[in-house]
């Protein structure tokens, strides 16, 4: 049995009320009978049911000089599984801030799952890699792998211990960014914004990558069976 | 045996007369019976000898509406190797043009040699995907990968059949462009760069990507040998 706090049930109950999918996160994660705490996003469908989590995998141990210092290994657990789940609209995937640097993870999500169409991710960038990144790893994720990417942020608290960059953005499969009304604004703001799979299959068909692939130079990659 | 044109002749010269390495390229290769033509950039040492060869891997055949058509695998055969070579300042890899779409190709090459330090690639992007995808594609290579990352082009000629993009420019491990004194011209130009070991260092130290690889997910790309 996993325990979330009180914030999980509030996500669930605004998804019931508004009749939507809800990826809300992160949040604390704790289970029974274990010590671990994980960093843990949690999706939820209209009728308000927990249909996914991700428990962050990467952890996000820097310390860039002159810049931001942070240990979340010395407080939290990894995840071990990609997260993919399915709407109406089409199957999606999640995970969670600093795992968007890596790009195994998305070659693999889709070497999985070729038909995910959008990568989305509870995001908490910092004033150092925010202003150097944030835009730059939502539009190559998306060209790259010629899906929707997009991460949602916290609002920018200058008074906040960890201020967060904010900037909430989409970025196209073909990398345009579609942002906020007012997308030098770092605080509150909503983005809405229309997920459209002719858009994928356009920039698919005109920029085959995957057809492209050369399996005979790089090969695949295998899975995380043999280093479990 | 391979013949290359009077061009290769011209390069070895060019390299042993100025003391310099030359990632030169690319130009047509065909070889002693073989049918097949590649498309190849050759490297030379300052002594002027051949030490590297790469057939460019993947092969251009896009189709974008309203933008370019162009089907490379028409007259030309994929090459089936990544190539690294050795200087006494340090491992650099290369390839060419479209093979920077790949990112699996990249990490491959780092998987096999995690001491190559640049990626450097002859390329000749168009006005279709050079303004959208030029610098873009550089910068997050070299973010994901901390290392430097440069595309050579050839410069824009608009009478010509096949338009370069121009802008030749080289990007830090932590994405920062290095361009030409004149970074809005996209004719000829001269990119002069220092490729400094300890900026690759410090950047890895701070945000330690390669050690917070999560084999164990995702696992690592097997090499092509079961799909060649």
């Amino acid at each position: 049995m996993n325990f979330y706090p009180s914030e999980a049930q509030m996500l669930s109950e605004a998804a019931r009320e508004q009749g939507v999918y809800i990826i809300g996160g992160s949040i604390p994660e704790c289970q029974d009978g274990e010590e671990k705490l994980w960093n843990t996003c949690t999706v939820w469908d209209p009728q308000g049911n927990l249909i996914a989590k991700h428990r962050k995998i990467h952890m996000y141990d820097v310390d860039i000089p002159g810049g931001i210092t942070f240990m979340e290994s010395k407080s939290l657990s990894p995840g071990d599984k990609i997260t993919v789940f399915d709407t109406p609209f089409g199957k999606i995937a999640t995970a969670i801030c600093f795992d968007i640097r890596f790009p195994s993870l998305l070659t693999y999500i889709l070497q999985v799952h070729p038909d995910v169409c959008a990568f989305l991710l509870p995001s908490a960038f910092n004033m150092t890699t925010g202003p150097r990144d944030w835009e730059l790893l939502q539009r190559m994720r998306a060209v790259d792998n010629q899906i929707y990417v997009g991460m949602c942020s916290g609002a920018r608290d200058t008074s906040a211990q960890y201020v967060n960059y904010g900037h909430t953005l989409l970025a196209s499969p073909r990398g345009d960014i579609i942002s906020s009304p007012t997308p030098s604004d770092e605080g509150e703001s909503i983005v809405f914004a229309k997920l459209d799979p002719s858009v994928m299959r356009s920039v698919r068909e005109g920029l085959p990558l995957w057809r492209s692939q050369k399996y005979n130079v790089y090969g695949k990659l295998e899975g995380g069976d043999k280093y479990a």
